[in-house]
């Protein structure tokens, strides 16, 4: 499955960054379900560009717009299907980009999958635009998990070099919604000032710079997951995988392979009457099955490709090496934005495996 | 799908630690493939337990009997189905399980997940041992790969705070066959005798030592992949997250979420009439698909949970909280064995993908 | 998988009858392929309601509305979204379905299903309407597998008890397209004439009739197809079915129950260096997989369930039994409508297993 | 998925005729059932061979051995693998058919796509022996439904032209129940001494007949099933469709093609507080979901290809046309022994549907 994705709640991902519309086709929700519109636009905003200098100036409300599914704001149980209108497309910025292969980006290996015939307009299909539609699945997954007591929230835990402190052991509700509450949300308040600095930094050098994103499940239920290819590992890394420049997803914690056994085995006791851990080394899974703790895990997301910076790179008509300057509105970090998509694939991922 | 993988070879995997016989079902294998036993010999015993001090005194011979598929030692197209008997059980050691939970290990999830029916012995289906008939199935996976020149390799990255180099920017397939001749590969051959050290200091205090697999796959060519939900690394990952103790995996350079957009972008170039990157920072793969460069990625794997020191834990049957000395043959290390199993599952991963 | 399907060809199908849209998602469709859009055009309108007195009156022009995937009119190789606009509904007629369940419909098992939320307006998502997205589909798989040679064709076998003749065993291109260029396709051609007036006289009555279709697809070689779970049969079933009022699907011959083993068999020869049989009782598929000869089945579709007469039933508001006399405008036979859906519900099961 | 299917029961089957075994790998199952072995081994029974006449002369006994996914009788939750060992193959018999295609059989289409090197003896893989592991399989399924008061059942509908008569609209467990404790289920019990007299006929000319099998699944509640591709009818299909020798399958009334709309039509009723249907022409299914009533549905089985008349076919190593007659033991009518395995694959499909 490329295009499709889920087991229970099922997916359908379509759009380009300039063509009409994008959007997702969302199958197998439960019937009955009001959706928080207020929330989802919430969770939208955080994911949305061009709210101040560290993301791209584009413009884009996000406005969703249903289709089909939905009757009177209730879910009916059909297929929902949910479209972004573009509004704002500058395709004259990216009218050379047939030809000459921006490093780091999709074009090339698109250009050979799709012989040459692929929208390249913005990155077309591959652009990062396409979570906002995820984004939106994923929201209104984190209502129906909410409602199961289930929450989800992230927070950067690095910006280049800049480390925010990790999750604690114990994580309540209280800090994940304070988290999601924000448009940066880090654990030390003070950090997310050093990581704006290394940004703009970046910005003004025509430069980019990449991240982690730290995200947390609480109340997930111990005795989810399977043994070897449905774990819980598993079952989510797709997801996170699928979101562009992600690089690298890790369960627990992250140093788990320069700790010693004794360390790395997180010691269970009983805390009135329920089975928890000391620590949580392992994010909350061992076995790919959840332990009732706090499923914890880090996603590395690369340094923007785009960049106003010469580079070196292949013309593939005249085949010939060549140099590039991308033209164009770009985010000199994408980590603040992708947060709220880590949650909501996360929140796919985790509703889906409930079955 | 848990016990089932696949969308071309389609795998089923079975059997426990201590019960009659582990196994495997590979579907969808192309006929007229006369199966190396010699090769496929050669990369289980690279998996085999009870080699040397570093590994469980455990001692299976691993020989694999095969049920059906194959007539005259050529496949027919049929589901192949090949199973490893069991011939070393102390089951005695493990006794006492059942009720006390061995803290890193899937014995509370399993316990929570299957209501205490699961087999304990020895960890039940959740046992290493099941990476065996992985590593068969992942061995004729290498040879038809290889018959397309598709060759997979891998190192020991890292053993606790111990640091191979990493693979270079070229990586041909002599470099893969020497490190696939070794039981303890390394680029960096005097780095393994640091590596034993760390591992024989841990194994004389009872406890144990994790570390890193880095894996290269060269000559995929480039356009293989999806966007989104079927990336190159949406298909590989949960793969290897199946291989027990594995916590995380990061595709091209682990530490790219610190570098800036200008050294993170390969820059494309051509040689010979072929495009080539001058770095591999993104590990061969840019929006989900291959750009004809090694595909690379590292696999975190966590210590040995079984250690025998005396550990803190539950006992799910009294409900009080107890400690527990784990009994029985345990490795120190298990990276040195994963090697070949991440290899194995690599290859699984590209030959599915590639239709 | 229920809103999605497919292995190769994704489809993802969406919208009611009476919303604002219906609709398909369709995944990797190969990129370059410029639509042929006055064929798709002529397929649609051959589903079309509102062309004579023997379908539904509400008139739809079923313009296809292309959202995403397609470039100047040639696929990208990105999903590709289609949307069909709504323009003509009634909802009026349909208000006081929320209680009374119609025999014969989904009312009641949705009802049950969807806890009284699904859209009941015009059917919902269970109209046959949204068989239109689906000869969408359908049509771009027929001009793929035109290209290797693979054409698909039916004909109406039977309306109520009139029987047109069967398939004869060799099947060519030029029949199978003379078949698609009707509106009422059979190869006897006298003998619409009576099913018209079975039809008509049903019409009158305020009752409905069904038939069967039969389908055969040419030129795919031998080869294709699985024993057990993936057979060809197996694979084209789950898609037929889909079809709303399909209630059976016979390959071969349709009373080969009542034949003998030496009738049943068919033998082979070679003509022309080509293997063939002499008869194609087993409808070009043995052991699940194809023989070379034309693939050929039959679909059975049951009267339309809305007729106008007043007919028994509950009211699940105030549980207790009642009459329904349901409104609106009815198709007193979908079965010729039905024919280019099965087309192309065929075409996209055989490009599908094509891989 | 051609090896592997099901969604959440899953199914891997392998083995050969006359290799050392067959088998299946069943993933997914609950944890904590008990086994029934004295029912599953009666089911084998009524699907295994030799027991009379009517039936292959070849003598398995089809003793079920548990590899893995059992302990002390009592499945764990992990994958159970089932083998069955091969014991009294004459492969002898089966020499000359490499090159001599069995008119009717898989022969001709597995040697086109093997490349003639699937294993040929008593049919290899194709095997109606083959549906011995699935009807372990079904049994199991059998035993789960049945604490969930879903009882399966089926009858013979017809021998060549001999019919039985339909399953009444009530069906209930004494029936189904009586049924399965039969050998030669038919509702008229008269009516098989006259099917034994076709079979008879049929084997004294070394000919074959086939015939129907009519199955019902009761107490499955309303509600359950999908609009379109995972539909009830297009989730049973392809399980049936993938018994050897089957070529149609029909939900409800066989003819329903023949019957007018208010006929069809089955009118809702409540009954002491439950809504019924007065008649169930419909199957027990509606727009693809169930609505409480009886599912019953019809599979045709066409007469065994394996007659020892001499037949026409072709010599593929010598390219030539050729006669053939196929010895060994056969039977001249499978249909006696197919009901059972048609119960177990609906078992199967319908606790998979359940989730």
């Amino acid at each position: 499955m490329s295009a499709n994705w889920g087991s229970h709640i099922e997916l359908s991902l379509f759009g380009e960054s300039h063509g009409e519309a994008i959007g997702i086709v969302i199958g197998n929700l439960p019937a009955g379900i009001r959706l928080d519109m207020e929330q989802i636009r919430w969770y939208m905003k955080r994911r949305a560009p061009g709210q101040n200098k560290m993301s791209t100036p584009r413009q884009e409300k996000d406005e969703v717009h249903i289709v089909s599914g939905l009757v009177d704001g209730v879910t009916t149980g059909a297929p929902l299907c949910a479209m972004i209108y573009n509004q704002n497309q500058h395709s004259k910025d990216y009218s050379e980009l047939k030809a000459c292969m921006r490093p780091g980006h999709s074009d090339y290996p698109a250009y050979m999958k799709y012989h040459g015939f692929n929208d390249v307009r913005g990155g077309g299909h591959f652009s990062g635009r396409l979570t906002a539609p995820l984004v939106f699945a994923g929201s209104i997954a984190r209502q129906i998990l909410k409602e199961k007591g289930i929450i989800v929230g992230a927070h950067i835990q690095s910006i280049h070099h800049i480390q925010d402190q990790p999750f604690p052991v114990d994580i309540d509700e209280t800090l994940l919604e304070q988290l999601s509450s924000k448009m940066y949300p880090t654990l030390d308040e003070d950090v997310f000032l050093q990581m704006q600095e290394v940004i703009e930094s970046a910005r003004l050098q025509q430069d980019s710079v990449g991240g982690i994103v730290e995200c947390a499940i609480i109340n997930v239920p111990a005795g989810i997951g399977n043994p070897f290819f449905d774990s819980i590992e598993s079952h989510l890394s797709p997801l996170l995988f699928s979101i562009p420049a992600v690089k690298s997803v890790s369960f627990g914690q992250r140093n788990i392979t320069e700790m010693y056994g004794h360390e790395a085995n997180d010691a269970y006791y009983y805390q009135e009457g329920q089975v928890k851990t000391k620590t949580n080394h392992n994010g909350g899974v061992t076995g790919g099955i959840t332990n009732g703790m706090p499923i914890v895990f880090q996603v590395g997301i690369k340094p923007t490709p785009s960049i106003s910076q010469i580079q070196e790179t292949v013309n593939v008509q005249t085949q010939t090496n060549t140099q590039i300057q991308v033209k164009g509105r770009h985010d000199p970090c994408i980590v603040p934005r992708a947060v709220v998509v880590v949650e909501s694939m996360a929140a796919l991922g985790i509703l889906d495996m409930l079955g």
